[in-house]
């Protein structure tokens, strides 16, 4: 595949299946094409000479050279089509046709057959099943759809067609302009990951949105993401958030959704700002494609109307920007240039008589303020304050003081001239105060992201060898699961568990017992038996003497509840002091799109009734791991609320990069559960181990 | 104070400091009367004979009789102006002027002459400091602001008088109308309990809107919000929700803002629907003033854009409402008139292709399905499907099964006049699909809100005399906090306590404790000390042969830790089987605006580090109590999750409802606090109890 820029500025582009039969796609590419693009369009089909004025060709070899083909014949002729232009050089191609892999298994093999030729020929293939590309520098509109975009900095691709003919006839409305549009189809070879690289290269795409229903590969999108929001915001609408959307997705592009907290947690460590609606979608576009950067989160709020000033406010209380508190300077400043009966302090309320150059002091001496990160504008319409001028000062007072400002000059028609000057200087208007602060809000998150460093996972030193062989267990038996008897499978990366052995006889019990200080817990260690407690299968502080009893009655019992369990043994295990310690979960399952997810909870009540866990798509480094600690709602707890001592977070901080590292390391492991991961004030021990192998996956990993 | 209907609807309108001065408030005013009110407008001002073309008066009295007067005079002469009009018989007033309350203590001091005379007259006044006063019906536009509102439906206050203008400018360009419309200004005399009471009772007003910064009489404000909500929708945007919003407000208005939660309960228990931002307050007001009630929570997607109608269905996910799961019929006939690539399931996608035809096919069908109570059409723009006859077909079908469709017909300028056409019928058209679902979310609610019954609470059999007894302890001392000591307050009120008693010597203690089964708990008594556990002031589980010893200790150790504490003597208590019963917190509070607000909650970390608690105004009734129950996350714990035996719930909400009638009973309460309240299986009981009392207001009660 090579790279995209000839995608989307090709000098001759050709419409395969172009004809002039009246509501025909492939005429309606062609008259798109013809209306406005820069370059030369060439219709290619064997039963026409000509179509719509256009000299035609019967096919690609015959035509000349061309850039980028938009394939739209009857799905049965798509591969042939495609060989013909691959074989005459082309190396972009478009494909509207539908009928592949969304309509059952004929169209999927079809699918497999574009694939294929698309590697074999090395060819950037958009679709199928796509509305089409546009470009605006060229004037390029390569889609069938009743609109072609304004030109502007903001990139766009959505896996729905109608999603775009949606937005583009609005966008055009309220002046939102894009450089290049991708309608993405079945993604059968370029995909939101190829598209994120080739924008997030592109000098000219300030800002990057989509709406997505799936992302097929999650890893390597995450990668991607990482890369270009370095340089590039990307905002995105996942839609199939909730259950009911989920399976609408599906049943729409046959996406399978995977799981939304693994997206959530993908997009966010991907540095992806997700937009839950479309306004959402262009409201945080609008400011991330014009205004600087805002260097501190103190926000100023200058305005002559005292109610939505306070409706400002509290929209920045909102969200994770503050009220900027100004320094004693600009308040004297600001007192002595507003009337008496202004306000002084943040929200700058200039009252309802305020003209133009009152705004423009007041927003001059709040841009000056070290405190300020940002401003809004917020103004009401009256007889004094042409918004014409009062768009002019902002703008002015902006690119004096490089600091971004967005405005909210309320209103209708009164606006709308106010709102087309303040577009054409990068500055969003915004009808609603709340919708104002969301811009600001984005502008900062990406701020955020830009400047966060992602460590790189920390590389322990542990035994992998010794773990491949404990996971290798379950090749020799007809259970893929493995439980506390492979505890050294911790061992083996590092991660502490009391001292403690699996044995399968009274006898030995007792030896264990009395290698161990204090009291031990006993536990019947089964496959088939999880609610272990339940049966009587658990014994907690037995003392030495008393072990052997105890190791007749636990097997006794499981025998009676569940006669025909496999039984591996009892566990003789340290009794640890559970008075000072905060019992925690550390999990990992699999998601189809993101690979291992890790989950970290406290235990009990706080994960199975409060569902108070953090997730994060592995592998991670120490200040992820941090965050998962630190993110949950009673972290509180472990860092030692309510006069209690605080616990080894560094331990739990380590023991989480150690799981992921193993289940990064071992792609074979399909769940882990460590549960309970004890921590107490003297670290940390992991006292039950869960987990799912698939045991054929561990032959196709590297020794 | 009379009837509002004529300051609504009079036949003859004074402005009282009316001028032709450009640029005058007094000027403006009476431009917008002159332009558009179809009765007759009366200019008055000593020094003009003519004002505009209108005959001027020099004082009220020498004026034709007036049904309202406008007040523009200078602060210094409101008063006298009001005064004389209320001698010539005028009962309706719109202060306009400035410089009252919000402007210190000599405007306060005319604030409350204002009032007083208001009393005197029985007069309506609205204001100071107000943008004035519009009703549509009869084209008065009695404010200085620069818009007239279209005539509609929807009766609008606001606290302040630029967010009215700010959004008539927007409104006129939406298209929305209005029926009546108040500047509140300083609410001296109306306020928004007597404006939702007049329009409550107005039968052209469907739904009631505000913009507020406070309430002033929570209490009767919600007596009123309860009884208008069971015609009336009302939705309000109460601003100072933050804590930077409220000290802005407050700036603002001057207003107390009293606590967020207060108005959160407060507002949801009066049935109000409230709204965050601008932008919400008229997605849910469009959809409240045209469309019918829903008779289930059901929705129907109807649309011809997969991508879209994935994001519909998200939004219905977030909501209170959920997709309707249509019958085995319904599908059958989907199936039947839908092309075969078509989804049949809920959301239907009646494919890119669709016309008007098959949409109204889908949707008839639809709403045909008794699982469906309300319906959303989603369009994208296409060649095949005019939006306007789109819009006809939606309006037909609303009509013909009175079920409440909104619709979102994605585009700009395309769907345009679709929109006025759909407006015209009452049918809200939004851009964005959440806000489509955000709509009929608010029809649902206020549905539930007409159909609940809130029950009056419960009058317990309780001992009040005794109650007034022991709060009047306080008289008799400097400290106005009660303890322990006063657990019989509790008894009084029929709330189960432990058994027990305060003694001050420790051979009493031992007697106490022999009269006790089982072992007891012994705590030190002292307003002065509050963590007893942490010197050493409570020892659980004490043998009846230890208890003397125990007590001395105690002592000993509280004289140690704080030499001066009052030591009122140490408790004996019952030692409550806290194993398999759950702690949890009943506490009051007094709100500036609301009176009592009662909080639950479960004791430990989940009031104090997950502030996991609801809250209520009270008085509550049963309903209502078990709600504060219900709602708490971790709300399972006491109804028997994770094998645990279900904690007395009844019991619960029988305690609250007692306290709540403690609370309504004595307001001298000014803070009380049951913590911990023991829920076991078998039943509760109050184990601590603090209180602060006003003594004075005590004695202002009736005995």
């Amino acid at each position: 595949m090579g790279r995209l820029s000839t995608l989307f500025d090709p000098e001759t582009v050709a419409v395969v299946g172009a004809t002039d039969r009246e509501g025909a796609v492939g005429r309606a590419i062609l008259e798109n094409l013809r209306d406005e693009f820069a370059g030369r369009v060439v219709p290619i089909n064997p039963s026409r000479d000509e179509v719509l004025g256009l000299e035609c060709y019967p096919d690609a070899t015959s035509a000349p050279p061309l850039d980028l083909a938009v394939v739209v014949v009857p799905p049965e002729i798509v591969i042939e089509s495609i060989r013909d232009l691959a074989e005459a050089g082309t190396e972009n191609v478009v494909v509207i046709t539908a009928g592949f892999s969304e309509t059952g298994s004929e169209g999927a093999a079809r699918e497999r057959r574009l694939r294929e030729i698309a590697a074999e020929h090395d060819l950037n293939v958009v679709g199928p099943n796509s509305l089409g590309i546009m470009s605006t520098p060229n004037g390029m509109n390569a889609t069938f759809g009743p609109e072609s975009a304004l030109e502007g900095s903001i990139s766009f691709m959505s896996q729905s067609g109608a999603f775009i003919t949606a937005v583009l006839d609005w966008a055009n409305d309220q002046g939102i302009g894009f450089r290049d549009v991708v309608s993405l189809g079945n993604k059968s070879v370029l995909d939101e990951t190829d598209f994120i690289r080739e924008w997030g290269d592109d000098p000219d795409t300030d800002v990057i949105i989509g709406y997505l229903e799936d992302i097929g590969d999650g890893q390597a999108f995450l990668e991607a993401a990482r890369e270009v929001t370095t340089e590039t915001p990307i905002v995105l609408v996942k839609s199939g958030r909730t259950d009911a959307g989920a399976q609408a997705a599906s049943s729409h592009t046959g996406a399978i959704a995977g799981s939304e907290r693994a997206y959530e947690a993908g997009l966010e460590q991907a540095g992806v700002i997700r937009a839950r609606s479309v306004q959402e979608l262009f409201d945080y576009a609008r400011a991330l494609s014009g205004l600087p950067e805002p260097e501190s989160d103190g926000v100023a709020v200058v305005t002559n109307a005292g109610g939505p000033g306070v409706l400002t406010t509290d929209a920045v209380g909102d969200s994770r920007l503050a009220m900027a508190s100004f320094t004693d300077e600009t308040i004297d400043r600001l007192a002595e240039a507003m009337p008496d009966e202004a306000n002084v302090y943040n929200p700058i309320d200039a009252i309802g008589d305020a003209d133009v150059e009152r705004f423009a002091e007041a927003l001059e001496i709040a841009l000056e303020d070290p405190n300020v990160g940002s401003a809004i504008v917020v103004a009401a319409p009256t007889a004094v304050l042409p918004y014409d001028d009062l768009a002019e000062t902002v703008i002015d007072e902006l690119e004096a003081h490089e600091t971004p400002v967005v405005a909210c000059l309320m209103g209708g028609e009164r606006a709308r001239e106010a709102e087309a000057t303040l577009r054409e200087s990068g500055v969003p208007n915004y009808f609603d105060p709340s919708r104002a602060v969301a811009g600001l809000d984005a502008l900062a998150r990406f701020r955020d992201v830009r400047r966060r460093t992602v460590a790189e996972p920390e590389a322990f030193d542990v035994d992998r060898e010794r773990a491949r062989e404990i996971l290798a267990r379950t090749k020799r038996r007809s259970d893929n699961r493995l439980g506390v008897e492979s505890m050294d499978l911790l061992e083996a990366y590092g991660i502490p568990t009391p001292a403690g052995e699996i044995v399968d006889d009274p006898d030995r019990a007792r030896e264990v017992a009395e290698g161990i200080d204090g009291d031990v817990v006993l536990k019947i260690v089964s496959p088939d038996i999880s609610h272990k407690s339940d049966i009587g299968g658990v014994k907690v502080g037995v003392a030495d003497e008393d072990v052997y009893d105890a190791y007749e009655d636990i097997v006794a019992r499981a025998r009676t509840y569940q006669p025909d369990a496999t039984i591996v043994g009892v566990q003789v295990q340290e009794l640890l002091d559970l008075e000072s310690a905060t019992e925690t979960i550390v999990g990992v399952n699999r998601d189809p799109q993101f690979g291992p997810l890790l989950l970290f909870g406290l235990g009990g009540i706080f994960v199975e009734i409060l569902e108070d866990t953090s997730v994060r798509v592995a592998p991670i480094g120490e200040d992820e791991a941090r965050e998962m600690v630190d993110e949950i709602r009673a972290a509180p707890l472990l860092r030692g609320a309510r006069g209690r001592e605080p616990a080894d977070v560094e331990g739990v901080v380590e023991t989480i990069q150690r799981l992921s590292q193993l289940v990064t390391d071992f792609p074979a492991i399909l769940e882990l559960d460590v549960n309970p991961l004890v921590a107490g004030p003297d670290g940390v021990q992991a006292v039950d181990l869960r987990l799912t192998v698939d045991p054929d996956e561990l032959d196709t990993e590297e020794p």
